[in-house]
C-alpha cells in the first residue's frame, strides 16, 4: 500500500527513520538531564519522582519532530532543542497523571513500575504537577527571541489543554459505545494536539513565515492522527511478545479506538490516507523534509 | 503592637481594606468569568468542575495584590487583571490537587464539596491539570508587549514550580518533627512564591524598572510570610465559629505550624516583623502604594 505515498522512494526498511530518530533522543536526553533539578534538591523524593518519569527510556518522537520541523522552515535543529526538552516534559506530566489509579490505573510502563506505584500517589500528582511547571519555564526560555519563545508558549499552553479535554473524553467514553465524532475527538486532542504543536513550535523557533508554521502544523497533525490509528490497529493485531502486554488490551477495557468503529482494513486505509495528507503539507517547505517525510511513511510501514 | 508600624496612621478598622479587596475581586470574578471555557464546550464535566472550582467564593487576595503591584509600580490595575486571573487558575489548581485523597484528603472547602467530592477523583485531577494550562495560555497574552508577558510567564512558571515543591515537602512533614528550616522551607514556597510572584507581576506589566519590580517582589514575600504565619495563629487560637472548621486542626493532623515551633507570642512577633519589612519595601515606589500598605497593616490586625 506505502507505493500510493508519493515521494516514498520505494519501500523502506524503517532502519534509516530510526536510526535518525536515535540520534535526536540522544541530544534530547544529555539536554533533558541537565534541564531538570538535580535530586540533591529539596524536597528529593519530587525531584527523584521528576527524573524517574521523565528520563525513563523513550523514543523522544515529539521532541525529534520538533527539531526536525525546525530544520523543515529552514532553521538549525539546535534552536528547538530546549522547546523539545519542554514538550517531553508535558508528555511525562500527562503519561504520570494518566497512569494514576483514578484515571487509567496502570501500574507498569514499559515494564517499569509506573511513577505511582513506585513513588506514592500524592507524589506521582505532585511530580506530573513540577514537571508541567518545568515545561514552561523551559518553554518560556526556549529562544533568544523573546517573541519566538511567547508564541512557543501560547502553542504549548493551548495544547496542553487540548490534551487534558482529550484524556478526559477519554476516560468518560470507557465502557460505552462511542460514536466517530467522540474517536475523532479523543484521538485530535489527546495525541494529535500535541504532536501538532511539537511541529508548529519547531517551525516558530525556527522564524519561518505564518504560511509554513501553518503547514507543518497540519502536517504533525496528520501523522500525530496516523500513529494512533496505527498504535490501535497493533494493539489489536499485534502479538503480546511485540507489545510487551496483552493484545486486543483496548478493546477489553472498552476504550474508542479506530478497528472497533472502522475495522481492520478500514482503519488501515485511514491512516495511509492520514499519512498522504501530512506528505502533502510537506510540499514548498523551505529546508530539509527528508526525516519528516521518512518519518510519515514510516508510521504507516508498520502496519505491514 | 501594630504602633510599631511605620506609616500606619493610626489603628485601622480594617473594613477599608476589606472593601478595597471587595473592588477588585469584583472584577477579578468578571473577567475570570469570561476568561473560563464556558460548560458548553466539550467534554462538558471538565469545564463544569473548572468553573466550580475557579470561580467559588474568594477573597481574589493574590490578583488584588497583582493589580495593585501595577499601581504601585505606576501603571494601572487593568494592566495586571488578565494576569491576575491566571494567577487565580493557579490558586484554584493547586486548591484542587491538594485537597485529594492521595494529598491532604479534604471533603470540604469553605462549606463546599471539594472538586473530587463533587466530580470524582479523576475528574478533579485533570480539571487541576486544565486550570493550569489555562493560566499559562492566559498569562502568554496579558500583556500587549511581548517582553513583558514572557517575562511574567517566566515568573509564574518558576513560582508554580516553588508552590510544588514546597506542598511536597508540607505532606513529607505531617506527623514527623519539623526543624526552623523546613517550616521556612515550606512557608516561602507553599504559600509565599505565589504572593510574591502576584506582586512581581503586577510590576512587571506596568513596565517599571527592575529595582521597583525586587521591591514589590520582596513585599509579597513579606507580606505573604505575614499571612501564613497569621493563618496558623488563628487556627490554634481562634473559635471554630470564626474559623469555619474545628481549631488546633493543624496540630492535630500533625502539620508544621509557626505556634508549633515559636509559641504564640514569638509567631505574633515573627508575623509583625515580616508585616514591617514588607512596608518597607514600598518605599520608594513611583505609584500609589495605599492598598499594599493597609494590607500588610490588615494581615496582621487580625492577630489583635
Amino acid at each position: 500500500m506505502y507505493q500510493r505515498l508519493p515521494g516514498s522512494g520505494g519501500r523502506l526498511t524503517g532502519v534509516a527513520v530510526e536510526d535518525q530518530l536515535k540520534a535526536y533522543a540522544e541530544r534530547v536526553d544529555v539536554r533533558l538531564e541537565a534541564l531538570l533539578p538535580p535530586v540533591t534538591e529539596r524536597p528529593e523524593i519530587l525531584h527523584e519522582a521528576i527524573r524517574y518519569s521523565c528520563l525513563a527510556p523513550g523514543k523522544r518522537l515529539r521532541p525529534a519532530m520538533c527539531m526536525a520541523a525546525a530544520e523543515a522552515a529552514g532553521g538549525e535543529a539546535a534552536m528547538a532543542l530546549d522547546a523539545g526538552c519542554a514538550i517531553e516534559m508535558v508528555h511525562a506530566f500527562s503519561l504520570i497523571h494518566d497512569d494514576l489509579p483514578a484515571i487509567d490505573d496502570d501500574d507498569l510502563r514499559r515494564g517499569r513500575p509506573t511513577c505511582h506505584v513506585k513513588f506514592t500517589e500524592g507524589i506521582a500528582i505532585l511530580a506530573g504537577d513540577a514537571l508541567f511547571s518545568l515545561a514552561f519555564s523551559t518553554m518560556a526560555t526556549s529562544s533568544s527571541e523573546a517573541a519566538r519563545s511567547l508564541r512557543a508558549v501560547q502553542v504549548l499552553a493551548r495544547s496542553s489543554i487540548r490534551l487534558v479535554e482529550g484524556e478526559t473524553a477519554d476516560i468518560l467514553s470507557e465502557g460505552t459505545p462511542v460514536d466517530i465524532a467522540t474517536l475523532e475527538f479523543i484521538h485530535a486532542n489527546k495525541t494529535g494536539a500535541l504532536i501538532a504543536a511539537s511541529c508548529e513550535i519547531g517551525a516558530i523557533l525556527a522564524g519561518t513565515d505564518p504560511g509554513h508554521v501553518g503547514c507543518l502544523r497540519d502536517y504533525g497533525a496528520q501523522v500525530g492522527l496516523a500513529f494512533q490509528i496505527a498504535d490501535d490497529l497493533l494493539n489489536e493485531t499485534s502479538t503480546p511478545e511485540r507489545l510487551g502486554k496483552a493484545a486486543g488490551s483496548d478493546r477489553e477495557r472498552g476504550k474508542a479506538t479506530y478497528p472497533a468503529l472502522f475495522g481492520i482494513e478500514g482503519s488501515r486505509k485511514a491512516a495511509l490516507d492520514a499519512a498522504e495528507r501530512g506528505l502533502g503539507c510537506l510540499e514548498g517547505l523551505p529546508g530539509d523534509t527528508s526525516f519528516l517525510r521518512d518519518l510519515a511513511i514510516y508510521t504507516v510501514e508498520r502496519l505491514h
